[in-house]
């Protein structure tokens, strides 16, 4: 890929069932990767976004986290519902989502 | 993490043996970032860099590749013995390592 205006990343860090800091696989975050990548294609925003999967990013109680680089914005608690509205807040337009920011004491 | 003043990602992407377009794992990405979660404890860096591992990052020819952000440099053909300097010039003094930078027609 060229090099995005925006690079998001989904962590679909996977732990054992059971595991005492949970895991964002557990918390849906497959889905929501899939779904940035459905957006992705239906925007064909190619040349400006890119996705990637990561390992683990943190804040795993508060998963699925989504982290947005340049600005180093992190997402918590992401649904594929959420989606959608990232694309066309911050992806497109440069506008945090501030309902999804994951809380201070955690990224910041 | 708290919020890391540069993040590094390492594409750890793997693909079946004979795969046309390669892998990093394939070209040891791994090591490289054993290496550097290694270095992270010894520099006991970890209030200001943050080490991910992630999907497929794009250029899998020139692997193994390495992303660091807030400037999105992309750094290939990157070996375990490489990891000290890209933390002594660009993870803690913010300077590029020029000779391992990406080709600009793959990322640019």
């Amino acid at each position: 890929m060229s090099r995005p205006a925006r690079h998001v990343f989904v962590c679909t860090q996977q732990r054992p069932p059971g595991h005492p800091r949970g895991s964002c696989a557990a918390k849906g975050s497959t889905q929501v990767l899939q779904t940035f990548w459905a957006e992705l294609q239906k925007r064909n925003a190619y040349e400006k976004v890119a996705i990637t999967y990561s390992g683990c990013l943190g804040p795993c109680d508060s998963g699925a986290n989504v982290l947005v680089y340049p600005e180093g914005t992190m997402y918590s608690g992401v649904t594929p519902a959420d989606v959608p509205e990232i694309f066309n807040e911050h992806l497109e337009n440069g506008k945090t989502v501030e309902r999804l920011l994951a809380p201070p004491e955690l990224w910041s």
